[in-house]
Formats: C-alpha cells, sequence, structure tokens
C-alpha cells in the first residue's frame, strides 16, 4: 500500500470516484472489487480496517489484472478520515420504508447516482461495508448520502463483491464515458441505401415465386420489421442481397 | 438436480430468461451465479458440464439463500439440448472489431437486451463461458446471439461471476418489473405546498437577516435549485421549516 492517493483527473478535470471498502474480513472480496474496478475504469481503493492481504492468497488470486496496479495501490485509511475528507456515498440493500428515519433513506440508485455525479466536482467516496452486516446504523449515519441496488424484495442483499461490481457498472460513464472495448454499432450499421436495395430484391424475389398480390404489400412490411430490428451490418445486407438475387434468378423448376 | 425445468411464468404470462453456464470449472462461480439469479428474479439455472457441486462445498457457500431452490433445483443440460431449445444469447468480453465476421458481432449491451427481451415470447436461455477463455468460436457459432458488457478497453474481462451479477442485474425489468426491495422515492417526496412553504420562510428570514434586497431573487433562485436537487420529503422539509421559523423569530440580539 502506498501513503498517496492516486490523483488521476479525467479528461473534463473530475477526479473520479473511489471505493472504500469497511472491514472486510475476505480477502477475495477485495480482490474482487479491485478487479471491477478495473474492469469499469476506477483506481482509488481505500481500505479501512482491511484483512491481511497476502500476495500469495485469494486478494490477489481474485483481482485479475487490477494485482498489478489497484490493489497494490491501495490506501488504508481510517473512517473517521474518510468521512472528513470524502464525500461519501454509503452503499446498503436495506433502506428503511420511509421517510421517518433519516439514517437509511432516502436514498440513491447507482443509475441515478450515475447521473447526477456526472455533475459533482467534490471528492467523492463509494463506500462498502463488512460482509453480513454491510454499514452499521452508526457509520451510515455519517455517511453523506445512501445508495441502494434495486433488487428482488423476497432476496435483495447482495454479496459484498457483487454489490460493488453493479455499481461500478453503473458508475461507469464516470470513468469510461463512452470508451469501451465495444466497437460501434451505430458506425457499422449498413447505409440506409444497402438496405433499400435488399428490399428491392425482396420485391422482386415476391413476384418471381408468385407471392399474391394482395398480399405483397403486408409482408413487405413485415420484412422492414424484421430487418429494422435487427440492425444489419453493411456485410450482412450485402450478404442477403446475394443470397435474394441468386434465388430470384434461378432457372424456375415449375 | 432434477429433471423438470422451472415453468414459473411473469404475470404477463412471459417465461424469465433461463441461465446456462458452460462447463464452469470453480463451483464458487456457480455459487455466485445462482445467488445472483435469486437476488434479481431469475430461477432456472442449467449447467452444461458443470463441476461438482458438493453441498458442503463453495456452490453452496456462496449462493447465499440461492441454496435453497435455485441451485438444487438447477438442470444439467447438454450444449446440443442448449442451443436446440432455447434462444441463445452468448455472453462474451470481447466482441470482433467490426462486420467483417459474424462469430462475435453484432453484439447487444445488456441495456439493450433488457428493453428488446421485453418484447419476446420465446425461452430464452442467457448462456455464459467457462472461466478464463468463456465460450469458444465453435459454441458462439451456434448460438442466437451475442452479448457484451460494455467496460474499460484496458481491460474488459470480468471474472464469470461479475459478469453473470452484471448482466442479470440489468435484466431485472424482466423479472422484478418495478417490484423491489426499494420504497418508491415519488410516493414520498414532499408535497409541493410544504415545499413552497419553506420557500416563503426562507424569503421571511431574508428579510429579517437583512439580507440586501437586490440579492434576494437570487438567493431564493439558488435555495430552489439546492432543494430541488435534493427531492426533500416532507419530513425533512417540515423539519427545515420548523428550524427557519425559529431562526426567523428568534428575538434580535443585535
Amino acid at each position: 500500500m502506498t501513503d498517496e492517493q492516486s490523483t488521476r483527473e479525467l479528461p473534463d478535470g473530475r477526479t473520479p470516484p473511489a471505493v472504500a471498502v469497511v472491514d472486510a474480513t475476505t480477502p477475495g472480496n477485495v480482490g474482487t472489487i479491485a478487479r471491477a474496478m478495473k474492469n469499469f475504469g476506477f483506481e482509488e481503493l481505500l481500505l479501512v480496517d482491511p484483512p491481511e492481504l497476502d500476495p500469495e492468497g485469494d486478494a490477489y488470486g481474485y483481482a485479475g489484472h487490477a494485482r498489478d496496479d489497484v490493489l497494490p495501490n491501495a490506501t488504508e485509511i481510517s473512517f473517521d478520515r474518510l468521512v472528513e475528507e470524502y464525500h461519501t456515498i454509503g452503499c446498503t440493500a436495506v433502506t428503511n420504508e420511509d421517510d421517518r428515519r433519516h439514517v437509511r433513506f432516502p436514498y440513491s440508485t447507482p443509475a441515478d447516482l450515475a447521473e447526477r455525479l456526472l455533475r459533482v466536482e467534490a471528492q467523492t467516496a463509494l463506500v462498502f461495508g463488512r460482509e453480513r452486516v454491510g454499514l452499521t446504523n452508526e457509520e451510515l449515519a455519517r455517511i453523506d448520502e445512501i445508495c441502494s441496488i434495486p433488487a428482488s424484495a423476497e432476496y435483495p442483499v447482495l454479496n459484498l463483491g457483487q454489490a460493488a461490481t453493479v455499481t461500478l457498472y453503473e458508475l461507469r460513464s464516470l470513468t469510461l464515458g463512452g470508451d469501451t472495448q465495444l466497437p460501434d454499432v451505430e458506425r457499422v450499421r449498413a447505409p440506409e441505401p444497402a438496405v433499400d436495395r435488399l428490399y428491392d430484391q425482396w420485391a422482386d424475389l415476391l413476384v418471381e415465386i408468385n407471392h399474391p398480390e394482395e398480399k405483397r404489400e403486408k409482408t413487405m412490411r413485415m420484412l422492414r420489421r424484421v430487418y429494422g430490428r435487427a440492425d444489419l451490418t453493411e456485410r450482412e445486407a450485402n450478404t442477403l442481397l446475394g443470397l435474394l438475387r441468386r434465388a430470384t434468378e434461378r432457372p424456375a423448376d415449375r
């Protein structure tokens, strides 16, 4: 662990939220959280009363590539310093039923936070509690905001590592923007003329196979619906066009 | 494991997607996936070539309450039967760069799927591959659709259990609808008259503290922005109103 905190800035000058884990007992969970941080572009891991993190043990075993940076660069910090230095957002599965108590209510969902934190400049920390009991009411009372993941009313309690993963996934827009591993589907979607040629070819084929004239318009509408939903790439549109052309032009065996 | 597949229906008659895990080697990951299924309202777990799931071992240890139903009710199934009987959606971190190859492209994100699957009637299975290498190209070629979680371009590969958790979280609208553990914040947001009384009281207080007249309009606008963003509950609005009233009415000590 290092004494210095990460101060990487986002392109717009904001610092991405830190992730704080309070009193975890299972090193594997700390590793899982570190991995999720790396998967979704977070860097600053703060540990309050952490378990021993043996470089040969589960924390490093579960961390994936985060074993090279997020995990060894984690900072140990006291809960007091955490709430003094950061705008803290405590994550909990259990909220109060209504507004009569303030400790666990009102809450934001991770999706709410993703939208709101884009506009916030303050140094923020997402705070995750210990396995089984999470954050205590005393801890939550000292925290600035409550965040809760919508889940099944029957069993809303996520495992610590899973809760952190979902929260960081939902907040990825703060760190990654649109810069993910995924190519831009819009970019490769077939241009309209290519799709139009496909429809023209279908129209020819309907004539060729003697599809009843009164049904053709309805059939064409169905085809437009099908291909419209499928978001064809140009290559797919061209391949289909070739197939249909061959189907249209083959010698009739009637 | 049972031979019969779960056939629970959603309120609108659709069956929620099944979750299939292909050739996992770590029982703990199967348990983690079962727990995420229970957290987000999924029931039907299909296992292709699963590891031994010892009731005293990690699978049950990681499953939380899913140890009582999702995990013991899991169905063992061959990959052949899986692709024959279900509309299959294969989850992979790595897509092709563009549309020149069809095996891993185009993809949907889990958020895209959540929207699309609401309109689909077919029996669907979300298919997750083995640790480290995921689904093979041969397996992906037999699958109906590709799903990929947007993540850091630098390190987009999620752990198996974490990938399933994020996907099921994002698809929770299919199973839970709006029926989560979370109380409805809209329902408890302060009614406008309560908030208006708060602003009236602030206006009185600004007079009382001799806030410069020319600045009052701007200050009131700031206060509206602050409270507007905070989504006050009725109780908070009333508590603040009481505090401000006392501040306004206290004897001046000037």
